[in-house]
């Protein structure tokens, strides 16, 4: 195989909803864009894998053939030698959660591996991966975008770096930062109409896909507490954890502890009356209750939980499972800067990851 | 001077209101990240320039020197040869208007020389200019960015650029995309209240310095025509101009032709009546009138004008002069993703040239 500048070398890990979208984005961009030479080669699940000596993984028919494998994943140190080994400069494309992986991420960019990724774990762990990770990446000259660790492929990353880049102060981030909790607080409490059973709401959004697995990683609220983590160092603040700010969980204490997603979905109606309470405490003042989180720099405060809006409000009326971040800045005064739009979903999450990786490819390649 | 790769040479077009605001974010960037060194090595205004043979024009008090200097600025093909002989990688920022400049982009782009700018003309001229302008970059491998030239430092050039780049398909896009309109219509046609006579919001936003010296340059709505044309454009239709689809003017024919600026505010109050009318029509419907633009991409339309909306919409709820941008495409089905701001000011424009400024560093140092 020719070594030439003019290609890069991509390692997949993570075969799952976000990844499967990504492939195929992958595959419709290498016909796009014949130059630079988008080579796979490496491609894995979390039992299997796919890759060869040549690092020449055909793109097409991979997930066929990454069923069929009789191979298991590397190990990660020898992920990261056979990427710093590759013909020319290489890229980990990280479509899991895995806390595993994120913990890794120093190594890969030491090594010269530049790193793009929808896990939210590297960026929300402890505050000695978050300074490890960009330590790593600095002396290495390795690329890191992860633009859909939050709010999926909406903007939201590439505009706090832009602003904070460019010399802006963010002095305030505040929305609605999950899709899921959006669904559930969109249909739960609308702006019009009764809205249905609390119970109900999480066993629809399930059935719809749009929780997690056990629905209770939805609802301790540490999804919304990792991306404001990730949006507050960024300001910033040197948030040592997704933990150390006050975050309210919508789990009833009493379920905490039930041993499956299944028990709890069962269990859950029994507290209906909880969150129905809050709900008409809400409309008693003409409002509506919706899960946020907030930071604010100055006073050096985040925070995750239930808050009322007027109706009127732009986060009151929110549809479907969007999102919306405002960020009030220096530069941008009173009137804050607003993305709004879907949160959640295979394709518009892998959406971030392929534009991470184009402006990966135009800086390395 | 040692000729090293881990410097830029920066050449600045424009020292008017974003120029004054751009160097004033340079200087702060060269002082934050001292690798690459950043090379002020050209400034100019309209009549005078500041350069030497060492390409060494210092960012500090370099308006000050600009003021005093003798020299005038160099003819653009000059420039060009400037800068293609600098040192290391060289990069033109274009803080004009200026369509003698947009036209000469071809040029620059094609020996090497990467451009940032807010500049509208180059991309909202004719279809042409543009491709040969994206033409000379990809075969030169010049970069060329300029998220300003729409909604200011509000990222919706990039978005649109990632959306497409990752094989989105946008459907179409509709908002209020100039930030002097908006505080027009905002102040004469509030959501609560009566708002102000239409002549009398005219002279306000002039003394505020929202509008152009002569405010016909906004009212006749070709700024918002340029933005429409640049968005239909990074959409796949090829509109040849901004003047090849309707664009609604709010001059009156009678003072189309008035000599001055002046003129035309003093004859203005005599039209009121039929500003007034076109509010009340709209009162009466329990709706406002706004000044919007929107792209159909299939039925291939672009259109700016006036267009009424219900008190709730988010267009209405505009404030200040805030942009508001949704874009409907093929992944974000049926909700937008809406990108929302201040879409005018100088510090707010000038972070878009830097951020793009930063962005081009990153690919070619």
């Amino acid at each position: 195989m020719a070594t030439t500048a003019n290609q890069v070398f991509i390692a997949v890990i993570g075969a799952g909803g976000v990844g499967k979208c990504f492939l195929s984005q992958l595959s419709a961009l290498a016909k796009r864009r014949p130059t630079p030479k988008l080579n796979l080669c490496y491609i894995s699940s979390s039992k299997k894998a796919v890759f060869n000596s040549d690092y020449s993984v055909g793109i097409e028919n991979v997930l066929q053939e990454l069923a069929s494998s009789s191979k298991s994943p590397m190990a990660l140190p020898q992920i990261a030698d056979y990427l710093a080994a590759a013909p020319s400069k290489a890229i980990l494309v990280d479509n899991t959660s895995s806390q595993d992986i994120a913990d890794a991420y120093p190594l890969f960019l030491s090594r010269g591996i530049s790193i793009v990724t929808p896990n939210k774990k590297a960026f929300s762990g402890s505050y000695k991966l978050w300074q490890d990770i960009f330590t790593a990446a600095s002396i290495s000259g390795a690329k890191l975008y992860h633009e859909s660790s939050c709010g999926a492929g909406l903007p939201i990353i590439s505009t706090i770096k832009d602003l904070v880049d460019t010399g802006d102060e963010v002095t305030k981030i505040e929305g609605v930062f999950s899709g899921t909790m959006s669904f559930l607080f969109n249909s739960f409490a609308p702006v019009e109409g009764a809205g249905g059973q609390w119970s109900a709401e999480v066993k629809k959004a399930k059935d719809l896909g749009y929780t997690e697995p056990d629905p209770r990683d939805d609802l301790n609220g540490l999804d919304v507490a990792r991306k404001l983590t990730i949006l507050a160092r960024y300001s910033g603040l040197p948030v040592e954890s997704p933990t150390s700010f006050p975050v309210q969980s919508l789990i009833p204490k009493e379920l905490e502890t039930v041993s499956s997603g299944d028990e709890f979905l069962e269990k859950l109606p029994q507290f209906d009356s909880q969150m129905e309470e809050i709900k008409l405490a809400a409309e008693k003042q003409g409002k509506v209750v919706r899960f946020v989180g907030s930071i604010d720099v100055a006073s050096k405060a985040v925070k995750v939980g239930l808050e009322t809006f007027d109706k009127s409000h732009p986060i009151a009326a929110l549809k479907g499972s969007d999102n919306i971040i405002s960020f009030y800045t220096k530069r941008y005064g009173s009137n804050p800067l607003i993305i709004q739009g879907a949160g959640a979903g295979g394709d518009v999450t892998a959406m971030g990851v392929t534009a991470d990786l184009i402006k990966v490819i135009s800086q390395i390649a």
